[in-house]
This record gives C-alpha cells, structure tokens and sequence, in this order.
C-alpha cells in the first residue's frame, strides 16, 4: 500500500464543487471514477480544498492509497487519458504515509479576477468578475493591507460554518490592475468558508467608493459576518496553488 | 430608413463561424433573430469578418438598415438583453448609408494565443491553443518579421480560396510570451482565408525549431500553401479589432 499525492487543475465551470454531494457531478467523484478504473479498485480521494460549486483550481490537491505498481509520477499520464478535458493532473507522486492534505501545514494561495470594463467580455465570463463601474484599485489595496497578518476573520466567513476557531493568517494579499483586468491575490495559512468570496466582495465594495478603505479594520474588529461586503461570485475565484512545510500536524484550515 | 454599425464581441466556443449555414447556429443567425424581435422588422446584418467555426472575437463590425426610431448609440442596450450571453454588442452607432464593412478600407487586428505549457490548463482550453514542447518566441519574432509589409501571402492562405489577389500588406507582427501564454499579433489591411491561422501554425514550426526563421522568406517567395506550416486550431484565434478610415472603396480582404 502506498499514498500518491495528485496536483489537480480544473475548470468549475460545469462543477458542482469538489466535494462528493447527490445533485451533481463534482471533481471528487469524476477523480475517483477514473482512477478506480485505471487502478482496479475502489478509490476514495482526500482533498486539500472542497472548492465550491463553480470555483477553478490551478493547483488543488489530493491523496488516495493504493496497491498499484503503476510508479506514483507516471499515474498522472495514465490518468489525464481518462479524464474530461476540463479536469487536468497536473502532477503525481508517491508520499508518506502519514502524508495529509488538510492537517499539514500549508499555504494557499487563490486568486481573485475581475473584469472591470465597460461592457461584458464574452471570452471572460467564465473566469471572471464582472463589474462595469470603475474600481479605485489603490482603495482596494490599501483596504487589503489592513487584512494581512493573524487576525479572527469572523467577519468574513459564511454563518452557518461550523468552525470554532475563526482566526487564520494572512501572509500577503496584492490587488493589481493590467488594463481592464483586476486580480486579488490572496497568500495564507488556511480560509474559513468563503472567506476568499468575502474578502474579494468587500474590496469590490471599497473600490466602488461604498466603503472606506480604513473602515475594513473596524469590520475586522466586530467579528460579525453582516460588516462585510457581500460574497463575489463563484468564476471569479481559482485556487491557485498549494504549499506545503514539512510538519505535519492538525491546522486549523476549513477550506 | 438608416444605416446602424455594430461592434461585436464573442465566445465562438459554441458556434459555427460568422456566417449562416444550414449544420448549426451562427453569430450572424443570432444577430439576425435578436434584432428582427427587436426592431419588429426582419434584418440581415452584413459583417466586416466572416471569422470561422470556434473563432473569437472582441471588435467584429456589422452594419444594418433599419426604420426603427430607437436612435443608433441606444440600440446595443435593448439588444444585449436579447443576446446570449456569449454574445456582447460594444456599440451601436448611425453611420453613413454608403459605409460598407467589407468594402470600406480597415486595418484588422487579430491576436493568436498559445499556452506553451508543461500540462494544458483547463481555464485555458477555450481560448489558446496548448504547445507542450518548449517554443522559443525570438526565433517566433524574428519569422513575424519576414511577414511584415506588402506580400503575395499565397502560400498562407488555404487551397481553395476564390480569391484572385493575394497580395496583402501586414503593417505588424508582435510576438509576445507573459510566463507560459504566447501571443501573436498581427495588424494587416485585411488578410486571406486561414491566413492568420497558417502564419500561426507556421511561427510555431519555427519556434519549435522545426522550420528555420530564415526560411519564412521563402515560403513567402514559392507562393505555394504546401511549403507553410499548418494551419493552427480555430479557439486560439480572437478578432481584437478593426479600423476604419473614412475613404469607403473596395478593398482585397476576403475574411
């Protein structure tokens, strides 16, 4: 028996998220789909990140053991063979045992696109935020930089999250304008459910003049979801990537 | 009666070119159906590119003669609510009777995108063309520069063609790499059928080292479609824009 970690890049578009749920498919199942198959025998994948229904990934990862003697680095070949074309492996290896997704340390980072133009871009739709007013992009960075650092972000998490420990760290966020495109990027230690969605709605809403860039420290401090900005829709946001230190110990990331 | 110029914008994912045909739904179908519920009057808009099967664009150009009194700059709002959502009206405006979108003198820009990648990108796939194997983009720029001025691109414009004139002037071909995403961009005053997508298919043999930059000269001097690279997949293609300068007389462009 041996644990293969996969690097998994997907499109959400067509997704209901990655998690497994009876309405529609989801990455998770289409991943254990095609490798039970390619393996001859039952698969069930672990998940980094249960992206929601809609959000793309670069760089999710995944785990799953198995019996094969296919070499872990090779399985994402055979893999991508039985894969639609809007799920990709970008990347398989062999890992320890005691290897885990969610409860080892790690950095995310996911990033935020919005279109910011005067009309829809019809080849944008699907991967971006549409917003026709003009964003201040330096009221948004400014906003963003009182959110870095370890900090409860109660604030901007959905209710109805089951966490107990709202508090997360945030090593960097940049918001960066090139033409009528404008990019959240957000690096930390874990995210509470749909905190990146929230985050990304209220800069949204301070770039739009509707609130002041320094009133994000206040929405911080009243740990109350009602503060913050609305949740920005789901296409806008992929998750970009996933690092991880070598401990592997409990932390607390939800998503 | 009066004359309206539309500038178009489109996810050609899922449609069968500009042009009406019997096997599928086109840009031009759907323009004309959107227009005629709108104006309560039946309309066949005449657009400046007839761009193929998958083919994008953010500027076609279409015109239309209406009675309607909804005046011109007004028309693309009422009309973007008709539309799918693939497809975009920029603008609407009342031209001149005697503007014509093929006939008038324009200068095209269209942009090619590869994804010179070690996996393909899911986000990606609509909208690039993926190259797995390394592609040296000066050796790209160096052939982008044999192509530009007044030539006989016969040998870049696929067999068949009616066209009798194949002389075409490129006034610029940039070639551009941002991480794994390359692009050409080609400005011409019209271009030959394929032809953007045989010069693509062409800079990407000699970037590939497959075909020496030199030899892009030659290929042009043999006037033969044989000697060409092929022609490159239709969903990398975007119709940017295209420029009209106020002499209206028959210009070469076939697409």
């Amino acid at each position: 028996m041996k644990r293969i970690m996969l690097v998994v890049a997907y499109d959400g578009t067509k997704y209901c998220g990655w998690q497994i749920q009876p309405n529609g498919i989801t990455i998770e199942e289409v991943l254990n789909k095609a490798l039970s198959e390619l393996l001859k025998e039952p698969i069930t994948v672990i998940g980094a990140s249960r992206t929601d229904s809609g959000v793309h990934a670069l760089g999710n990862v995944a785990i799953f053991d198995t019996d094969t003697r296919i070499p872990g680095d090779k399985i994402s070949y055979a893999l991508n063979q039985r894969l639609p074309e809007d799920v990709v492996i970008r990347e398989s290896k062999e890992v320890d045992a005691d290897f885990h997704p969610r409860r080892c340390v790690s950095t995310k980072t996911y990033c935020y696109r919005i279109m910011n133009s005067r009309f829809p871009v019809p080849t944008e739709r699907l991967y971006s935020y549409f917003v026709y007013y003009p964003l201040k992009e330096a009221l948004m960075s400014e906003a963003a930089s009182y959110l870095i650092g370890e900090h409860d972000f109660k604030s901007f998490c959905s209710t109805g999250s089951q966490v107990s420990d709202t508090t997360r760290t945030i090593y960097d966020i940049k918001v960066e304008r090139s033409e009528e495109a404008i990019t959240i990027r957000i690096k930390g230690n874990g995210f509470l459910y749909n905190m990146v969605r929230i985050i990304a709605g209220t800069l949204i809403k301070v770039g739009l003049g509707a609130i002041p860039a320094a009133e994000v420290r206040e929405i911080l401090l009243k740990k109350d979801r009602s503060y913050a900005g609305p949740k920005a829709p789901a296409q806008g946001l992929t998750l970009e990537k996933i690092e991880y230190s070598n401990k592997c110990i409990d932390t607390p990331g939800e998503i």
